[in-house]
């Protein structure tokens, strides 16, 4: 490797036209190839499958019955505030929201308008939540008294029907455009309609309420976004609420919605759920459909769920999984599954046998390499679940992984430089955060080769995780090493590059 | 972007082992990643579907079945030389010596012994076409002794059985190691088993006759290997075979071997073809089991045949398609379908009728980009198409093949430099021809992000071409723009990097 090798290559693609068709065009098609998955090991007993041709109401009433009976919440949410033990803290679900909406109790547009007087609330301080980017009072109370207007029928769309539902600035969703999280991108590209999960909400009857802030251009972990302010966490204002789904994670959190979609490329769901304590679902590639997301990268980013319980995940997934007619492409997965979570429709009494031949994968690496106050959390949390049920712990090892951090950073580099280079260099660099504009730049510094033996090296992780899985049925682990960091000062003007912090929250 | 840049890239990989895990580490694993293809648009009809059950022998009874009934071929290619025409030049086709060998005329020792007497002869000239790497007397003479007990019992296990097949030596096949061309390959991998093509050839009882030569490691078009000579063109020894797939398709074309095996990542099996006037076929992506081929990239090389007539090509391309069980991820594609070539199986008097419908898609800038008298020869073969069979021929125009064309390129040296650069920079790179050893260098010097936008451009021309495929069946072109180029003096030492005519050779 010469000095004049740089030069030559520099000569040789400016005369073959590589800088101007690699370089300087944007184009709008997504790369040829697409991540595989392996079949499953084996058969899966005691599942509910979501048939391919089931609607989204249909699939969120598969999950429903699959879900144990419900026991009524002491919480009666609005109205006799005197009687909720806040040291007992706790969210209400979606089954709570529609039990009291078919009861009468309270009805979708009083809901509503509770939660745009909190967020009014919210945006008069001097130090708020910064929650959403965009947000129509008028379009919020008109699709929530349409859903009270069902009710008032006795006719709901699903269980899900008047639920208010965040969308993080990631997600197509009428009336609003989309940022990103930055200045540019939602003047750059229209939104003519609703991303396919959103139409699936619609379709149950959600309330959409708003697009919710986030790291800008999903490029970072804190959620401090300097157009639109830091989302602090609701559990201490000092402290970030994460990312990059920041804003669908703390309006969850905050107890304003029950349910919000993010977008995870690199935890980006799961790391904000984690610092403010909810729960955070990154689907399988290719369980959902991507139509109606920004084109940040095209084989990590994953639509997820933010919600209270893992009971509101479980229907939350079953309405906005499923792919779309127009995905024509061959390797379509399987139809979902959905465990059975109640004795009815299995054999009687089956339900606790079943959960106590659970094996737990713990990797111990993972709870030696964070804070103390995380591991001892998870490790109680841990003993807890196998008094309690008696499910099996068993050690793990999954190798490479320091490897697969870099190999994500390749091709998450790779992937949105390709995507957003053009119109980044064009109308958004100049306006962008310093944090990630810092990152972008090193984004472009890998080579071909780096790239593919980036994705050489998923293979092997997914290899890796496969032979887990073949001992145990789930993997457990903190899902970030350190609680919530403080926000630095002049962090919400400039932005932060905070590689120690983003580093402990994506083990 | 400053000078700085590089230079804290420089250190920022350097520190966080990028260059260690990503540049000096040799890894087996293939990249998670897989081309898609598209589904077919509409149902077809009149064809014999090879199933998945299908053993080798099995498909290639199914694709004879639906070829015409066979016509004694004149020729009676052992022994009465004295009545071939030499003016009316005509390979001999698979069914020539099923049947010669069936009905006793000749048996495959007698063929293998006399090929292998010509192979001695062509190594005595002083300038021979330096067809083969390797090739062992005995192992040729063993497995025809084999077919020739088989056919002496009555018992051929297909219409492939002791027909000679030479292999690229990219593939592997025992008892021979596979070099790529190269000096160093054969020793730094070892061959444990047949790869899954030859496999199925073997169990159809084809007769391995060898390894052929290659333009090294695959990374060229003319088939000068510095190492194991020049391949030379069989119709003129003063010019080149064409390449990669050099060696194969010259043994086919001097008429040597029926049928030889190549691999073709962008025109390696079709581009000597052309240049020597038989027939290559490069499968879609996915229909044949690529184990047992070196890992030069993963996306974009296919085993390809050649044959000197077309119906052997779809006799070998029933055999040798076909996945692995072990192929268990999910895009596996539907099972190959084989156009009925009989009116037997269709309703009677159908096939003149079938034939008048097809569509040709003539992209006139290909015709015009050739040399005259490519694009006359091609001109005049399409004429007689139409006036025989009464194809109707449509325009087709196919936008960005100048991109494409960057692209391939960028993904080629992508894959290829992130299988095999830990080991060439190792053991290869010094003896090996200054050609490949420039093309290399310059294979490294693109970035993830152009790695990306190549693979959307893959995507968006493989939209242009389903586009053509809505109006019409087929697309015509001549294979190169040129005819074989001329074997300079100095080639066979140095190697040659012309990409002049190596552009034109992939247009």
């Amino acid at each position: 490797m010469s000095l004049l090798h740089p030069i030559i290559l520099f000569y040789l693609k400016k005369v073959n036209n590589v800088t101007k068709i690699f370089m300087n065009t944007q184009y709008s098609e997504e790369p040829m190839y697409k991540p595989q998955y392996f079949d499953e090991i084996e058969e899966e007993k005691f599942v509910q499958v979501l048939e391919t041709k089931f609607s989204a109401p249909e699939c969120v009433a598969a999950a429903v019955e699959c879900l144990p009976p419900y026991l009524s919440n002491t919480l009666t949410y609005c109205g006799k505030e005197d009687q909720i033990d806040v040291r007992k803290f706790q969210y209400a679900t979606i089954r709570d929201y529609a039990d009291a909406y078919t009861s009468g109790r309270v009805t979708p547009t009083e809901v509503a308008k509770r939660f745009l007087t909190s967020i009014e609330d919210s945006r008069k301080m001097s130090r708020g939540l910064n929650l959403f980017i965009s947000l129509d009072f008028h379009d919020v109370i008109s699709q929530a008294a349409a859903a009270t207007e069902r009710y008032r029928q006795g006719k709901p769309l699903s269980v899900l029907d008047g639920v208010l539902v965040a969308v993080k600035d990631e997600i197509d969703c009428l009336p609003y455009p989309t940022t990103g999280g930055s200045t540019w991108l939602g003047k750059a590209r229209q939104v003519t309609k609703d991303a396919a999960v959103v139409k699936r909400l619609r379709e149950c009857g959600a309330v959409m309420v708003g697009k919710t802030n986030m790291h800008e251009l999903g490029v970072g972990t804190t959620g401090i976004n300097p157009h639109y302010g830091a989302t602090r966490n609701p559990h201490d204002m000092t402290r970030v609420s994460g990312g990059s789904s920041g804003g669908s994670a703390t309006v969850v959190a905050a107890g304003l919605c029950p349910v919000a979609l993010g977008v995870d490329g690199g935890g980006s769901v799961r790391m904000p759920a984690s610092l403010s304590g909810v729960v955070g679902l990154k689907p399988t590639f290719g369980r959902i459909a991507k139509s109606g997301l920004l084109p940040l990268n095209w084989t990590i980013g994953m639509v997820g769920t933010l919600t209270g319980t893992v009971e509101d995940a479980y229907i939350v997934y079953a309405a906005v999984q499923g792919h779309l007619p127009s995905d024509k492409l061959v390797s379509i997965p399987p139809p979902a599954t959905l465990p059975l979570l109640n004795d009815v429709q299995m054999e009687p009494n089956i339900m606790a046998k079943l959960i106590e031949e659970i094996k737990l994968a713990k990797f111990s690496k993972w709870y030696n390499d964070s804070d103390d106050s995380v591991w001892r959390v998870c490790d109680s949390a841990l003993r807890l679940i196998q008094d309690t049920y008696g499910c099996k712990v068993v050690d793990a090892s999954i190798p490479d992984l320091d490897k697969m951090r870099l190999a994500h950073y390749i091709t998450m580099g790779g992937e949105l430089t390709a995507s957003l280079g053009v119109e980044y260099e064009n109308l958004g660099r100049k306006t962008t955060g310093g944090d990630v504009r810092s990152t972008i730049s090193i984004f472009q510094g890998f080579s071909n080769r780096e790239f593919v033996t980036a994705q050489r090296l998923r293979s092997r992780c997914m290899q890796h995780h496969m032979e887990v899985f073949k001992e145990a049925d789930f993997i457990v682990t903190p899902t970030t090493a350190c609680t919530a960091p403080p926000i630095r000062d002049d962090a919400e003007q400039y932005g932060e590059l905070d590689y120690q912090h983003g580093g402990r929250s994506t083990i």
